[in-house]
């Protein structure tokens, strides 16, 4: 699992005229293949955020102009011609090819509103969250849907219809999310799935698996086994914070459950015997300068989805379906999970898929852990998350009070309204609150306190919740063993 | 480990002519590259092993050819030149660009003496066993050295003598081999490497472990999870009837502890974050169309040769030497691992290399357990022995007594002779057949007959052994725990 939370969307509007000197479509085409390359051997190399950011910027840019240029969508491999188009099966393997980049490693847009999730659902081939699911997740529950559901935070799945429809003739199913553990640090973005998540086991009671992909930090990032595994532990208690029910979920660390269960050892070759490295480059877009780690690492995130990888809980069935949700930006994993499942005797996982959480800075910047400022941390004071918030959470406001007052303010692009629809329960405050910035009643100072208000209770209340998961608590929830529920 | 055994030595001298009508060298490098893909798709379509085989074989002539006309050796993407050349490091990619190939998967060359082992040890880069090492481990050992040694059997070596450097300093070392348990059936050939590492674990006094690489042979073969995991617990009971000591042995399957050992499990992490792509497809020719599991297999492998893979036995300490005894087919494996091992802050693992065991059928075939006519197998009766060495050794006699006397045998191509020098003891007697059979004084039959009558008592002594090996006592050598040594 990745960070929860990443969202890059660039402007473009004030970025044009990049492929200057390029007079034709191959010069320029040859341009974007070397910018590319670029883009990858800074990747493989690890080289600083920041000239990754730029070079891949640049690359999105020499895109735009291309398109303006040729008409066409730019893709490696194929210089410029009237039948250009493979079909496109997923993210491009450099962070580009389409509008949108979402992949585990990659959230990017050219497109100045965000990501066009209505256009992911089409290129990944899921299906909308549309009003009869929600209705009929509201029937089979007995209860209101989540705000989650409600304001399409999830908006895209994978046969949840027969999730449902199973559950309908009793037949129940299980709960599958995780975190990719790089950091101690947790921000409000990451609570998202639990949250979600919490719900769902509530309102299903059904058990749920927590994976801590603290292998995957490791191959990934500059941290060693020991840290990655601390971060999982650390993390683990934030999630515990959550509220999940000890005797329905198993919250595992991948670097000791790997080492403590055949089954899931047996279930992760299985899986590595049915995709090739063909398949991984065309998903996740590794190159042979990636490590054997990584390129084998998506059958780890993939066997958590297989009921017998877990016989502590369900004996050795392996006909229980599992239901993942999870960010948009995970699906690549869960898209080469379900093509290999029937070939190993097992049933597909289906999916929930959340959209991205904005960053502080707004739509434009994508929020990241490593600055202090683009977050709001579930560590921060009351004063830090004020400051941070009054300091940083873009505004849809105008510049003066007068204009603001005259012309109203933009709820859609404003991040502290962004942050009340993912936080505040009460829809008709909420939908106050839109009416009012919009039309001017509202002043930006004015929605950022009333976010303020939500955030700091929000937060103490989860630091009160963790101050009590002691290690004890952490050790029971990471035991294998079996879990209270009927199937 | 890949089975032990593996020889294909073909006699290139009535296949001269192949590459008629390619009349420049040019020609001849794509008729060339064609093949070498075609031996690719092949292997990777998993084809008919004659099928390959036979591809392989075409590839061969033509490589033979080509060095011919141009007198450059072929290299797959190098079109003739004056100045081809980049440093080989190893096997090539496709099972072929020496004269002989030697990788866990192939063993083939174009010499009719069979693989050139002198010109291996300088390929590898490893060591000869020469006559001062041998005198050595006999002074440390204070016993005779083992036949295999005496008779080149174990030929080559890395860091033996460092090994016996901190030995003599009272440093200890452990040993490490394996087998991939392929079938039920073990033949003969397969005894080669323990035979010899019980004798090291005799002479040493030191902690083993053996690996059956279950997953390994799941992942190459088209055989379940569950067959290769029971050839696992059947070939341990033919290793455990080569005498090992319980205190001092643990024998695992990886299906088994890589879901047991969580510090098993870190090590291929780490040592899986150390290795990419382009080095495992250098090293072992792997290709974008092979699975992500075969890819990432090689860390399996190499995580053994560091101590604290086996926390049960040596606790915390990663400084523990490794000694590996082991076909020298599987040093590819080590040398990927001795490439890593400083830089994860582990000290490189020693290896003593042995040279293959030949087929029945002579040098001219492999050895393969699906023959059952060229291998003699672990469960053949007295009767199947007898019959099998006088239908199919490969004689060095003449075709007439007559002839045979006057002019002698030739012992340096005769199966039984070879066997002997494997399996018969007495250095003396071994020579003095030599002799006789060169002076054609001992005729084919005789000479077969005293194979016979050495294999029939040592492969019923093996099988009661077997029978004594009770699931019992193979669970307990199956069993993480203590051993019983001084380090």
């Amino acid at each position: 699992m990745l960070t929860y939370g990443r969202l890059l969307v660039k402007d473009m509007t004030d970025c044009q005229g990049v492929a200057e000197g390029a007079s034709t479509p191959m010069e320029l085409y040859e341009r974007l293949s070397a910018q590319g390359g670029k883009v990858r051997s800074l990747k493989s190399a690890k080289a600083e955020k920041a000239e990754v950011d730029a070079a891949v910027q640049l690359l999105l840019m020499l895109k735009m102009d291309y398109k303006q240029m040729t008409g066409q969508d730019y893709k490696a491999g194929c210089p410029p011609s009237d039948n250009v188009g493979a079909p496109n099966n997923g993210p491009a393997a450099d962070g580009a090819g389409e509008e949108d980049t979402v992949d585990p490693w990659n959230v990017s847009t050219t497109n100045a509103n965000g990501v066009d999730y209505d256009k992911l659902i089409v290129r990944f081939g899921s299906s909308k969250i549309d009003k009869e699911l929600v209705d009929r997740i509201e029937r089979v529950c007995g209860q209101k849907p989540h705000r989650f559901l409600r304001r399409g935070v999830f908006f895209s799945h994978r046969d949840m219809h027969q999730v449902l429809d199973a559950y309908e003739k009793h037949k129940s199913f299980y709960l599958y999310t995780g975190r990719g553990p790089s950091s101690e640090a947790m921000h409000v973005g990451h609570l998202i799935p639990f949250i979600f998540t919490k719900w769902l086991q509530d309102m299903f009671d059904i058990p749920l698996v927590i994976q801590l992909t603290d292998d995957e930090k490791y191959l990934w990032k500059d941290l060693t086994v020991e840290e990655c595994h601390r971060f999982a532990i650390e993390n683990t208690k934030d999630i515990i914070a959550c509220g999940f029910d000890l005797n329905k979920t198993f919250i595992f660390s991948d670097l000791d459950y790997m080492g403590a269960s055949p089954e899931f050892y047996r279930n992760v070759v299985k899986i590595q015997k049915h995709v090739t490295f063909n398949q991984v480059k065309g998903i996740f877009g590794f190159t042979d300068s990636d490590c054997i780690g990584k390129i084998s690492f998506p059958a780890i995130q993939a066997a958590p989805s297989f009921s017998n990888s877990f016989p502590h809980i369900f004996g050795s069935r392996k006909d229980i379906q599992c239901l993942i949700p999870c960010a948009i930006d995970q699906d690549p994993y869960f898209r080469m999970t379900r093509d290999v499942a029937p070939r190993i005797g097992y049933p597909k996982p289906a999916l929930l898929h959340s959209t991205f959480f904005p960053a502080l800075q707004g739509a434009q910047t994508k929020m990241s852990a490593s600055d202090a400022n683009s977050s709001i941390f579930l560590t921060d004071t009351p004063k830090q998350i004020k400051n941070k918030i009054n300091k940083h959470a873009f505004s849809g406001g105008k510049d003066t009070v007068e204009e603001h007052r005259k012309y109203g303010g933009n709820a859609d692009v404003d991040v502290s309204f962004m942050y009340l629809t993912f936080f505040l329960e009460d829809d008709e405050q909420l939908e106050k609150i839109r009416q009012d910035y919009t039309s001017g009643a509202l002043l930006t100072g004015e929605l950022k306190k009333i976010l303020i208000e939500t955030l700091q209770p929000m937060i103490a209340q989860h630091q009160e919740r963790r101050k009590q998961v002691t290690d004890e608590i952490v050790k029971q929830f990471m035991t294998p063993r079996p879990l209270n529920f009927k199937l």
